[in-house]
């Protein structure tokens, strides 16, 4: 039976540069005999502008059906005058929880052909790989009570709640132990514990899993040092585990880190293994529909697809290579561009991926 | 009538410091004619040791009679087995939280002479001057509920509140707006209103104020955006206001953005401009006792007392002058130290600031 992929284009330069990451999909389809069925669906703006809503029901009917999900990017000024609870990114939100898609793996990786594009030294960002593990559907983005209330001097006060379970974090928890041993088997846990009560409890479980994983090495962080660390000392880290909202603020400092966020793919995961994958970089809207935008975060997305649903790891390798091949040609897109280096569009940087695989 | 000081020296390297601190507002007390009056208190670790609590009624007692209040570091190994409750932290929580100081200001200043310092390009951040105003005594920090609870199916959660009524968010706009307006007149504020309602109100206050101040230029940023900006283009920013968890968080990266956190004083204010001023770096209990630690973090932490509550700005700026010319003259404390330059010890470091004033 052959497996479905949905296609989730999105809005800004979403639909360019996952027209190019299809069209790698396709060949990879082929030449490995993966037998993959893709169809397409609508989140976001898009989905917002047909069916009056970021992430209705269809969307989610077909995600359930589906193996593997490609995502290219949500969001843009056209929907800024939405109602908060119908702008694309609530699409995201609810896509998330919905599938409970709660392992978020942002790796955040230095191409030695880009390493001029980091905004640190040569010497403290070479060789950088990183993977931040993100808890994606729990913690203050989904915690309740929240909202905004008026109180009883008459003034209003915004809240939100901020909670893991027990069981939340072990699921992370496992995960992130899981990729370190795949890697150079460290993991270091960043939390607040010495302040906040969620994350003494997150630091427990960490330290419960621990000894069923003695290869692993783990270690803890607050999250206000991680945050110097990653600036200061970057290369020290292999795999940081963290709470969802601190995973959006680390997994981006991370991936700027290295200069060139519109290299770097993200993979969300269920406990099955099914995930959702995407560029780390947004829809840009200010680039869209100019076959400028950069089309290799969304081809990586692809092979980090490969690698964790679709249990194809030479596929996936097939095309980090045929990255790092065209790379090493010298094309870039404008985003990486460089002294001596070739400036190309969205579609010849995706047909030269094509042509060197 | 004479103005009461408050010393805290607290634990680790903190009393080598603070005493170096000392002797330099000593001298600018004479030559400025200030009238101080200085007194010694105890708070975190080494008040938990006589007292048994890390802030012990007295302090805060002697705290409230005070006009400013000199923090050296609080924290050490030698309490880490406390119970959570008696923490040498939640001694400092204590004291911001009873004397509301809300208003954390700090400063990211790359001093010319240590630009070496940085683990950023030399491009990236010569030049470097943020502000970033943190709310210091709301948010999820100390809001209500919170703990951990055993929920009806038998697993234990963690929960927090993060919180912020409309006058909380007022005030301390009004102080980066105020901040903004003697610098170069843009305040950033930063916040997670596409997920957090807590932050929505946030942002509507801070637009709300926008108004009262036309010559400042008010912009918006989500968090995770701001540490990719912190990292990728610092100097875009000058004043930065935010929580008190973002402003933990993006306080750090950008005192480490300079490489040098061994400099960065910092204020904790109230409504009246009373305050506690105290070095952005810890106790570093590691190199305690040892005559190694800088103590210019502290000596400029007296130099922004002098200027936010004492109202001396000249003798402020004799201590900044001061410092510069030390720096000028090539002595540096281990933690700052390159090539060519005399590395001294704290002591040293102290009294040649003395010198030059
Ligand atoms: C768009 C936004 C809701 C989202 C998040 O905060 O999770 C984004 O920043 C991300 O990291 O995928
Ligand atoms: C020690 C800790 C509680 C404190 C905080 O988180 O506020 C520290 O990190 C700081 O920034 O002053």
């Amino acid at each position: 039976m052959s497996k479905k992929i949905l296609i989730l284009s999105g809005d800004g330069i979403g639909p360019e540069i996952v027209s190019e990451a299809v069209n790698v999909l396709q060949a990879v389809d082929c030449s490995f005999g993966l037998d993959l069925e893709l169809e397409d669906g609508l989140l976001g703006g898009a989905a917002l502008d047909v069916h009056g809503e970021p992430c209705p029901q269809i969307t989610l009917d077909q995600a359930r059906s589906a193996e593997a999900i490609l995502l290219g990017a949500v969001g843009g000024p056209k929907w800024d005058a939405a109602e908060r609870q119908l702008r694309p990114e609530r699409g995201l939100l609810k896509i998330r929880s919905e599938l409970q898609l709660f392992g978020n793996l942002r790796p955040a990786l230095l191409y030695p052909q880009l390493a001029d594009a980091s905004s640190l030294k040569p010497e403290v960002v070479a060789g950088l790989d990183i993977l931040i593990v993100r808890e994606l559907t729990g913690g203050i983005y989904f915690g309740e009570p929240r909202g905004i209330r008026t109180l009883d001097n008459g003034e209003r006060e915004g809240f939100n709640t901020y909670r893991y379970s027990e069981s939340e974090v072990r699921r992370i928890g496992h995960l992130a132990f899981d990729a370190a041993r795949k890697r150079n088997g460290r993991v270091c846990s960043v939390d607040k514990a010495n302040v906040l009560e969620a994350t003494v409890l997150w630091r427990e479980v960490m330290d419960e899993l621990a000894p069923q994983y003695p290869d692993v090495e783990l270690s803890h962080m607050y999250v206000d040092n991680a945050a110097m660390q990653l600036v200061m000392r970057p290369k020290q880290f292999d795999v940081i585990v963290t709470g969802n909202m601190f995973g959006d603020i680390l997994s981006d400092a991370a991936a700027m880190l290295t200069g060139s966020i519109g290299m770097l793919p993200s993979a969300s995961l269920d406990k099955d293994g099914r995930g959702m994958y995407e560029p780390c970089h947004g829809s840009a809207p200010d680039i869209a529909g100019q076959d400028k935008a950069n089309p290799l975060a969304t081809i990586l997305s692809v092979a980090m697809m490969l690698r964790y649903t679709l249990a194809a790891p030479q596929a996936a390798e097939a095309i980090e290579t045929a990255v790092s091949r065209v790379l090493d040609s010298g094309l870039r897109t404008a985003d990486i561009a460089s002294e001596g280096m070739r400036v190309v569009g969205t579609r010849e940087m995706g047909a030269a991926v094509l042509a060197a695989l």
